[in-house]
């Protein structure tokens, strides 16, 4: 195999997998056990219940399904909802397209609301929609929180006051893989029927448990709902959650020590700290932006994404060569530009448990690569206006005050 | 969380997940890396191409999905077969039912040939079916190479021998989840089409790679099959590795570099050697079996596994508290007997980088359960039979030579 | 550089250094940090208060010196004598050989005891010694806990008693390397002036920090004694204790954390039954030994060690033989016979964090070689000798009752 | 034990001990060994062979002996000298002063040459006291290379020139605790009779080792040096290197393991080019600083330090704040000034396996703590500096180029 050694740490900006905490690394680093002894049930448990609280939701039924987010999103889908059913899906960028590919591939009849990349989901076009479907055909509404190819952030509550307002009672489910865990999100609140992450996005893991969240009406849904399912099936994890031994086949071990720790940390730091925290490291970020004289891929400050930024270049430049420079020159790993906008935009991943000094590191060279494309920006420019946000709003770090 | 500490280490003799070489614990001990920087698709093509040698297959085309057991047997199913298609399959145990359910909730009409538990795969019933099937009817053979809850292992090169004999066309479809890696599996000379494993068992691994290998006229089944799937879809690997970066969704990259690490142990040792000492290490616990006078739940000696051995227990002794006890007592992990042999047997896994010793000490371990649950057993007397066998066969470890 | 790796686990039975447990191992899996920072300081203030606790010292003032047991002994000397002063040393093995080896190099007076190897001190010999010193021209007595090359566990009450017998004012400097936190150790009740342990023996740690605790009576002798030392002088130490950063030179990071891992395990499972299960230990193997037929060099019971077991071979064979085919056969790590034993004795080092089924391995290793290197022993005696003591006594494990 | 935790990555940039990379946190990552096998001396050989590249000797003998960078000193004057020799030594900061401390506390007769602290070792007073020597009563001289305190590095080429001018027999004897590895360091072309380095500086392990390296005259004059030495002495390793075990005592074998993946990882990269990575590092920084409009502790351009940089601040300004604040709000280590710099400088380490992008980060946190303790630094200046330099002068990664 090539070895792709590289002087230094790698300076992982990629919005996810994103960088694994030391304290997680410990955790899985360890044998296998015997899944069926009582230690990995009592520690099931534990997660079972405290997974809800990153999801703010106490009448959810959580899975942590050994897949990834493209896994979980089949999940969520089957089990709530029919073949030929209709549901309404939000197409802004390209994990939402690859999201409504699969809704389509598993045969419901979807009705694709699309925007230009960089700007939000139209939820006047889905108001409108609601507003007249009193025969509620609508089954579904499938959105993403966050769209992690353009960094566009969903105005979720909007939703749920849409189908309020209608007292519409299609389910609502949410792709919440680039959000949950880094975002403000409120299951219970915004009356979100069936909520989506990964391990390996803000929890901070490797890859390999999806969560999916089923609240009540999704779980009464699943009763009926007729596509075909039987790995991603809740009703075998049901099934063991009253025999209280909760794994109907093989759970990873490691991920699941490795949750235990990325929940710990969450609980320590505090869940709004942490979400604080992206949204300093966000703004931060496009403040750099702007100094830069950039644009962000996002067009309004209303869709602002707090976990990763989508940086337009000037059409005279390869944004793919920007991210090819930071590895090959700079042990940096950015984003790429998907779909559309390939070539046109490059991605800071700023999720996960990062800190301030590791991403003004990031737009350090961030800048040095834009001179080495051709890109006429001012070194330290970016740098200096992230610090100047910075400078007034890191707070003392509480343990060691 | 409860604690469950216990001084010195754990002995993990379920039949998976097996334990996992310090080797391969440290090549997982990393951080996360951007999937689509050049250095994962470097991994993952002497993943793919390696893997093929555990498999003896030069022709077959391996999936490597971020998934359990389960999951591979529904990739494996889904891509090949549409629903309504008639298959035959083999119910001899806990694993091949759960297969066999699998099978029903896809919508194939499955034909299950039922065996006594301990009992091998009826292959006469078989070679009547397929005798009488002129019109090419059945569209698939499902079957388990090796039974992981009785300890059974079925002769794989019959069932080819019959198909050829009969020049039927269906599908060989294998679940070599407790087997491949361990005991002796030729998918290109026996003309397997579809063959699965997981990551937690001979591999050594934790779980979370379902790995299913398809062979040229599985990967021609997949482009007219008519199964839904999407997650476990063949056609979005096939596309990617066309493109050269393999992966449509996001891999594990511990488990990569973790597989890499298992490989190279693999081929260090020698994939033949490995098999030799997992019948060593089968041999010799049969014989610790024997010499406690007690009855292996294996009813044949060709059905007789080298990975796992399920142990009957006298009808006054509950073989559930066997493993409790283990578990409580003498920090061991045995493996229960599940569903209709629950409380019959308890079972002794001797799959994944073990040795002789480590089996030794399990052995003595039982021993003194046996007394604990009132079998008088001669102390000694298990691990006495097996050490007569061992001390005949145990080669020289060729690097200390 | 060449590679000795083999199948499964390396079975690790010297008498040092030991098994690491996976805790331990966990907790050292880390980067550097500054050891100026607040962090250190409050770890280490942690550790020194605990590590009285295995010494059974509350008057003690320990060092936790980064250097190896060699290390430590030279510490406990020149901090507490002066050249020429008049020392009691006992030759009973190896290890005391070596420690009055350096003894003497140290320019002290020391007047040998010596033993047969397989014979405690000769402690007769010390109190006629004491008797007659009316002068207190004796310093030191210095003298083994448990020598490691013969397995012989000397009486340190005895030795308290005789000098208080005869008020006599000597320094009691215990090596208790591979004693402490192993065997029943009592600083305080024993009146020991210095004891010295290393991190690699009972604690489960690597190599590296050797630990020192010196009694009021030491701390007031280090004011005046004349030995020259400098990267030994607890002078050092005790000046930075007084600061509070309690560091005159960089620690090892790691093996302060293992060291707080190692502690916690240990009053987890209690002291008392951490001595216990030694004892458990110790009593199996000799009842194996005795089961092969085969002689304890230990000559009497008294004299029993609990941590290592030195067996004697016939004269026909080769002890150093043992220990090769071990290694290059089982995977099984023995100690060799050292010295004046060496070729006639091989060691069973059964200390730390250990269990009983893992000794059970290693003895039905032993069987198997001492059949391969020609003695007639009856394969399964000495594991059924040990496990019916062990039958008998191991206790369930208390966090899975 | 209090916990400290913080989000992200703690900013490791303290000179010693510095960050360690994950290769050598994986080698390390392990269980114990008996190192009495065959295994643990075939590593050692090839760590003795490879460890005297890096310090350029082919003539030198290495000893990896289990202690830190003060042990290291006590081991190479205590070999070499006798109580009363004159040896020259210069005072140019605090661990220079130390080893002073040191050399006086063995009794040698020490010609103490102090410069002021920020200005390199008087070389024109060493060459008076050279030429006047003609009756050769100094025996040594005794030199830091890199004085960690002050960031100042001698010019060790000169001290041999000299030497060998006036045909002068004194021994060389050169601490390079803070340079090897990272600074242009060649002892067998400058005469080096003795050179001191750390495990836990350049070769970015956890503290442990000290490696001291004797060329042949050192060696000559450890046969008639009078010095006491035990646990240091030569003597015991040159026995067992005969032997072909190598270790007089035990040797930390997870230190081992890690100094085999450091050496590895230095011959990946090519001395040569750890070497000019660290000046790149080091000009960066004296760039920073001058861009700060601070001044470099270190007087002259000739003595500047590519391993570490102690910064001036205002009379104004405590620069213990800016540590204090450093790691309480940015997670960031820095070092602090010490004793005669106490509160005057701050001391930013750029050695180990560091890259541009983590010493950008810490750059930028730098100027955010200047803010804070009221020095009106221009955000973004120091990272525009030191990115300018940085950007023409980085070159792609060789292994991904």
């Amino acid at each position: 195999m090539d070895n792709f050694n590289a002087p230094g740490r790698n300076h992982l900006f990629v919005p996810g997998p994103v960088n694994i905490p030391d304290q997680i690394i410990r955790a899985m680093n360890r044998n296998n056990e015997d899944y069926r002894s009582p230690a990995i049930p009592a520690l099931t448990k534990t997660l079972l219940e405290d997974v809800k609280k990153i999801f703010k939701t106490t009448t959810g039924t959580p899975f942590l399904i050994p897949t990834t987010g493209t896994g979980a999103w089949e999940s969520g889908l089957t089990n709530t909802l029919s073949p030929g059913d209709k549901i309404v899906s939000f197409l802004i960028g390209q994990f939402s397209l690859l999201w409504i590919d699969q809704q389509q591939r598993l045969n419901f009849n979807v009705d694709v609301v699309e925007s230009e990349w960089g700007q939000g989901a139209k939820l006047d076009v889905l108001e409108s929609k609601i507003a007249s479907d009193t025969a509620h055909t609508i089954k579904a509404i499938c959105i993403v929180h966050n769209e992690t190819a353009t960094g566009v952030t969903n105005n979720l509550a909007k939703v749920r006051q849409i189908l309020d307002s209608y007292r519409h009672p299609a389910l609502f489910i949410v792709d919440g893989v680039s959000s949950i865990c880094a975002l403000d999100f409120r299951m219970d609140e915004w009356g979100v029927d069936v909520a989506i992450t990964g391990s390996q996005k803000a929890l901070s893991l490797p890859t390999g448990i999806g969560i999916v969240v089923a609240g009540p009406k999704a779980i009464e849904a699943s009763k009926t709902a007729k596509s075909l399912r039987v790995f991603f099936d809740w009703k075998d994890y049901l099934k063991f959650y009253q025999l209280g031994t909760y794994w109907p086949y093989t759970p990873s071990i490691h991920l699941l020590y490795g949750l235990r720790a990325a929940l710990d940390l969450v609980f320590e730091e505090g869940l709004e700290n942490v979400i604080a925290r992206h949204n300093r490291l966000g703004t931060a970020t496009r403040l750099a932006v702007e100094a830069w004289g950039l644009k962000n891929c996002t067009q309004k400050e209303e869709w602002h994404s707090d976990t990763v930024t989508a940086v337009v270049v000037p059409s005279y430049i390869d944004s793919a060569e920007i991210v090819r420079r930071a590895w090959k020159r700079y042990n940096l790993s950015l984003g790429l530009g998907l779909n559309k906008v390939a070539g046109k935009v490059f991605r800071i991943g700023h999720l996960g448990y990062l800190n301030e000094l590791q991403l003004l590191g990031c737009l350090a060279g961030v800048e040095m690569i834009l001179q080495d494309v051709g890109y006429p920006v001012k070194l330290g420019s970016g740098v200096a206006a992230a610090s100047a946000y910075f400078k007034n709003t890191i707070p003392l770090i509480p343990s060691r005050i």
